[in-house]
């Protein structure tokens, strides 16, 4: 077996971005268009504080943007490390079940040879 | 806005399993048949005591199942929270991606009801 690599962290970023109802609540209210961390934070009975530490965490994972404009800070949303992530997942997923998928057809051939064993059969 | 709920926490779980390479590794290990705790920390360089807590996640995400045979303990792969967590991402995308889509065109008809007034049209 191979050494688990520590590869995969942007990937591994966007998944744990999106593992949180707060962070995918924001996410959805940026799909409605821009918005300041103000208004983000203020539907949310939490900190702003907190609010801006779960932005943070979708920065880092790309899935919002920040624009600058004078003293004001605009967010909106990037969906394309989203699609990525998905198309990676799903490699994984298949590589697994065709991994499973050949385990299993060894464990049955194993069962006929044991039963074939049994009766006497070669 | 709707207030974001604690909800989904089931995907949470198997997304926050899923967004590391050393459990990756784990599954992928597991994916070659059943396995002892010790058989799978044996080739990581790190204490056994960090990967029992890497397969305890797994365990928590219904990814692992652990079986007991007198002192012995095996586990074993099982993809269901994969398929269910990416049938959940992919709707998450796609509502994304729907709002994305109807605000472009709320802003292409007020870019074309400007371009409509600068002209003298009505």
């Amino acid at each position: 077996m191979k050494m688990p690599q520590a590869s995969n962290t942007r990937h591994d970023r966007t998944l744990i971005a999106l593992a949180d109802p707060t962070r995918r609540a924001i996410l959805q209210r940026l799909t409605g268009g821009e918005a300041r961390v103000t208004d983000l934070a203020e539907p949310f009975e939490i900190s702003l504080n907190s609010v801006s530490k779960h932005i943070k965490m979708l920065e880092r994972a790309q899935l919002v943007r920040r624009r600058v404009r004078g003293r004001e800070h605009f967010l909106s949303f990037n969906p394309r490390p989203v699609d990525q992530a998905l198309a990676w997942m799903e490699t994984q997923r298949d590589l697994w079940t065709m991994r499973l998928r050949a385990l299993d057809q060894i464990l049955q051939e194993e069962d006929c040879a044991a039963a074939r064993t049994q009766r006497g059969l070669p």
